[in-house]
């Protein structure tokens, strides 16, 4: 099911900035039992991102109402919403009177293997590189070929995800998942002020870190930090927390902090 | 008028790539009696672009027989082709599957000043950055949120294009076009391997020079040797070479290389 602007079609413009040059952002949601899953934290980051993007922002409550219309009835699925310029000339310059085009849509839940939750992934290091650009780091905007680019490179279903570097070789994140490493019992999450994305999933591990008084430090990470670490975990908002058991010749034993932060994230919904 | 996938339509489908994560290629000609100009150049460039982003090239013939249709009686105008990978599933990886999108479009020309070309051009430095990353460089994929926020710094109509650096400091191109500089007879134009994008009529200068045994470099170029330059102009596909006059402080006296070159160009239309 998909509202387009609140209307049930599955069509959009063919002259949408969206499709043009990326232009807008988007959300991705677990929905259960009908309520898409931390919802006030990806409404603000969707928030954020427009006031970034100078993007006009949906109300909130046309939101919540079209969101609730989409995830009714569905006991375990994924809410996508899509929020662009909306139609407009050719040229990059944005229309005088910007009318956003705005997606809600439902997708099926995603056929992710039980293992991974329990006995972990396999990871691999992606040669695709993330640019470093300040001016769009953080924003899950719609330019996503680099990512795009790095998941084509492997086709082994075996590994389940890929580490990227940006260009000057730091550690940013999966192709679709942002990343956490455990050393000495401490959390460390690299920076994405300078690429990546901000995720709604990392957001809340580094608050319930904070609330449990766990160290978090969010930094620069070479991947050799991700080789020699404790543990090492992958997270989004479809997934929650995978823990990786293998990156390259580098085997992980599971320790006790994804454990408990897994734990942790699925008293939070809101 | 517009063709997606062969058929007159105006609308794509919502789960298309392009829209979700600018999954895509795009081309932008200049029309004239019903004739594409510089085709074969910008079908070679489509080729390249997806032959980089593993996308399945469009058939030629194909290609030739809907630009015509699209083209058909028409004075002066603009063809406009994207193409994406098509309707995907959610999620970067491509569908094992792929079908393009391929939209072949119809614009009016647009509403240039006619002194832009004779008079010349005043541009400004854009504050946002172009970011590096040789796996993108060069292309003319659908990712342009920079583009975007570049051309939206500026509101006043007396400014028509903005210089972008890259996160470097490197004069890489403006908003919309590519740049060349002329100092002492010679040409220099920013090196487009690490981001920009290498423009058609750019290629096409420098094919003119190599023929007319002028000296072009592509290299690396600062904000100040544009200042210091003898003349400097803009160049794209619609807009052939335009000069520019003033740059922040910096007012350029017209010189005869600029004017040689645009006249030079007209005579390729292939």
């Amino acid at each position: 099911m998909m509202l387009i602007n609140g209307h049930a079609l599955d069509k959009v413009d063919a002259l949408d900035r969206g499709l043009h040059y990326g232009d807008g952002l988007f959300e991705t949601l677990a929905v259960r039992a009908g309520q898409p899953l931390l919802w006030r934290r990806h409404r603000q980051r969707l928030a954020e991102g427009c006031a970034r993007l100078g993007l006009p922002p949906p109300d909130d409550s046309l939101l919540d109402k079209e969101a609730a219309q989409v995830c009714a009835g569905v006991t375990q699925g994924v809410l996508k919403i899509v929020l662009t310029r909306g139609v407009g000339g050719r040229g990059y310059r944005a229309p005088a009177a910007v009318h956003p085009t705005r997606i809600v849509a439902r997708y099926p839940w995603p056929d992710y293997s039980s293992e991974s939750a329990t006995r972990g992934i396999v990871m691999r290091v992606c040669a695709t590189r993330m640019a470093q650009n300040p001016a769009l780091a953080g924003m899950k905007h719609l330019n996503r070929l680099e990512q795009v680019l790095a998941r084509n490179e492997w086709d082994d279903p075996g590994i389940t995800e890929g580490i990227m570097l940006d260009n000057e070789g730091w550690v940013i994140s999966g192709t679709m998942s942002n990343l956490f490493l455990v050393k000495a019992g401490a959390l460390l999450t690299p920076d994405v002020t300078q690429c990546g994305v901000a995720g709604v999933m990392r957001g809340l591990i580094l608050d319930i870190a904070a609330r449990l008084d766990i160290t978090a430090r969010i930094g620069e990470i070479t991947l050799n930090d991700v080789l020699e670490a404790d543990e090492v975990f992958v997270c989004n908002s479809l997934i929650g927390l995978w823990p990786v058991r293998q990156l390259a010749e580098r085997h992980y034993v599971r320790g006790p902090l994804r454990t408990r932060l897994a734990a942790e994230v699925t008293g939070y919904t809101v």
